[in-house]
């Protein structure tokens, strides 16, 4: 049952949360809210002390606050990483819903799949042959779950979503709705006619614990060996991840971005939104790169650097470089002014030349 | 039933659209087409005087012509807009094909479910608890909607969508398949030791009347509040639209084409396709954004503005800086030019100056 | 039943792909790897001598080789071209795993659908009025396909697809999971009140033999009229193309391009990813669009061209643009450079002036 119902104790939260009460700690909570919507019954939270205008004006019953930032008169939660504590609060009062141990009549479950007493199984899902669902995992409506196919112990899979024979889920991944895992990689093959044969697309997909995918993205299978995604990393909606790429741990990849065949991300990477990435890449540990920028095949990407642009170079350089484009006006008119005052100066100097003669 | 078997006279279409006859009123139209492909019994339009030899060459039965431009011995509707009277016409001759009122008993419909009578829901649909689903609205095959979901009058949710629990649509709201409405947000916080954890995702998801969204398109549910997609908006297909993005009414998106958190475009806007927008930015009231372009986040675009290019710039700087950019090797040669030409200049002054001497 | 478990003969796979055996013809063959991974009963293939060492300590159990490049003691397939005999082995060895001829307990097929009797049609499957399903087909769990469509033989429909109303696939097409094909196309009229009335999309989609098309891609139909995709084409996941677009025969386009209404592609052209092009383009044959290049409306590549950039420019000369983009600080200092020198030329030569008059 949802904590939202009875409430806790700001004095539990702040318990849970690892931040100590300032203020009334009996006061009790329903939900989280921003700073502006918030009313009775909500906690908020203050990142900054630039919104304390905000913070002295919220309806919020309780307010989350940096170490030393209380505000005299309020139930307040004073933490290091208010944000992250607001977060841990929100697990505690919002919890994801879950679905009852259960599997749905409607849903197709072949003989030789292992669907655990405690795991849930939609109307009209299919698991398919010799598939594992290991404990409390949830498999939502219409869910088609291939062969061979391992999802680990309480993982979320949304609606619509589909996975391919073969691919292995470690525990807790969440992937939402129109997901696809496992669909064939993107390699062909011309012949001497003309046509496009298939290059085997026979590898599977290894996804680590704590991973969440968004909805309608898209891992492809490896053709050979394996397509990863490594531990604890997020992936946005509609990103394309192609055949035999390897993303570590850690890895945040926002909405649209696009990694070609054979790409490897290493832990910690940020990636923005609507980037490319050729293929046979390498993008070192902890580096980002900045929405929409394009990577080419084969490019690396150092350890650490912030890259912008396409293709991509340093944030500095590209800063620089768009400076200098956003001028390329005035470049143009002084060039001309110079080319009048040389030929000027030509005119002149030829005519002394011509009196020193 | 369809009116194209039976077909509508000129005389009615003309009523129909506002339009006045010139010719015979009395031929019978079945269909709309092109000039080009259209054959006896279809309609076709002129919008521009220019094709008037395309128009000369058609078949179709009917021709609809801008205001006092008719075809003599032609059928033809005069209408202020062509182009839109058209589009009036077909929804006549081509009324969107309507579901009888029905639910199919292979449908899970839980029983705190509240679907009106005049509604349909196609096989192997879902729908939640106290999900509320309108009259005449027509569910498709496989469609999953959640719990405490409000589905308006006369909606059509196309085969294999998705619908988060608590997502409110308006009246006559299309979906096309595959589109993921509600998913959560992609928010994290980082605690110290480097895992990323879930910042909450507990607000929902609001569209208008008259919304149409495309194919595979994901709009996130909020944060904490609210994501809004305004009255009368069309979104094209693969869109992504962020978490508390708000969304005015009449807007039109093009396909793929991204908005990150707490972004708002303004009623009237007209986005590209492929355009990507960072977080908390703003386009206001009718302005252009061009297909492919960025918005920086927490960038403003003003109203009426036309913006190109990454990051934007009006498409007049757009426009003059490209014609620059395309002119480098030029200016290019034309600084290596100056830089002999200054060279030589110094050298003869240089040699003046020591006769002056 | 799948040849991996029995194993094939290195001197029949040798027949298969037209080579010719050096070394042991009777080894037995039951998967393919690459060379890295491979282990006993493997085949592996060298594209390339550079990576001959690697060859030279592969586990494999046989090579395929360039003509003429047997490595001794290793049983070998030489073959003019070595990938596509691998590609065409490991169609041997892993053929696609074909269901039995089966229609699910749980899918709905109307009355007047033709389901042939060999093909397959999966759980929760919906085939729609007067659709025709041929020979052989593979219709996976929860696709659905409307009315009046057509689905050739051999054709595998992956789960959770949509095919609307009236839509044609040729022989052999395979469609990923979470495709659309037949939405309806992105058009509006906007009448006098600002409010967007939809331009009629009654045409519909044609699909050649041989076709693939990635997971969650999306093909609208034409407004009126056709869309067309040509044979052996294929086409990677999250792709949009929209209304009456025609592709030609043999193209290939990466994951995430876009292609407006009414654009051409024709044969054998090869597009990259996040590509996005402009409505009424035409791509003439054999033509190559760089990835993440921009096609503005209207646009023509000539046959053969290979194209990058935004907006698109012949490879050479994009490439020499960003070279000198890049030196545009350089540039800058260099005219910096020639304004001094300028201002002190024009120094003297006054002083020389003042001096001469």
């Amino acid at each position: 049952m949802s904590r939202e119902a009875e409430g806790v104790k700001v004095s539990e939260l702040a318990r849970v949360v690892g931040g100590h009460v300032a203020g009334d700690g009996e006061v009790v909570i329903r939900r989280v809210a921003d700073l502006e919507s918030a009313t009775e019954g909500a906690v908020a939270f203050v990142e900054d002390t630039k919104v304390i205008s905000l913070a002295l004006k919220s309806k919020a019953s309780c307010l989350i606050v940096p170490e030393g930032e209380a505000i005299a008169g309020k139930s307040c939660i004073e933490a290091r990483q208010p944000k992250l504590a607001f977060a841990l609060v929100a697990e505690v009062l919002h919890p994801p819903k879950r679905k009852e141990s259960f599997v749905d009549l409607t849903a197709v479950v072949r003989e030789s799949a292992n669907v655990h007493a405690s795991a849930f199984v939609g109307a009209h899902a299919h698991i398919g042959l010799r598939s594992e669902i290991k404990a409390e995992a949830q498999i939502h409506h219409n869910v088609f779950i291939g062969d061979d196919v391992s999802i680990g112990r309480r993982c979320v899979i949304h609606p619509n979503v589909t996975i391919y024979d073969g691919v292995r889920l470690g525990e807790r991944v969440i992937l939402h709705a129109g997901v696809v895992i496992g669909a064939d990689g993107f390699g062909y093959v011309r012949d001497v006619t003309g046509a496009y044969h298939k290059f085997p697309q026979v590898g599977t997909v290894e996804i680590g614990d704590d991973v969440e995918i968004g909805a309608n993205t898209c891992i492809d299978r490896a053709a050979l060996g394996l397509t990863r995604i490594g531990r604890g990393t997020k992936i946005d909606n509609l990103v394309q991840i192609g055949h035999n790429v390897l993303i570590g741990e850690c890895v945040v990849i926002a909405a649209q971005t696009g990694i070609s065949g054979s790409t490897v991300i290493e832990d910690d990477c940020v990636i923005g939104g609507q980037v490319g990435m050729g293929d046979h890449a390498r993008v070192e540990r902890g580096a980002i790169v900045g929405s929409k920028a394009g990577i080419l095949p084969g490019k690396i990407v150092r350890a650490g650097q912030v890259m912008w642009g396409v293709p991509v170079r340093p944030l500095d350089e590209y800063k620089r470089l768009n400076a200098h484009f956003g001028r390329l006006p005035q470049m143009h008119k002084e060039l001309q002014e110079l080319r009048r005052r040389v030929a000027e100066l030509t005119a002149q100097v030829g005519g002394s030349n011509e009196k020193d003669s």
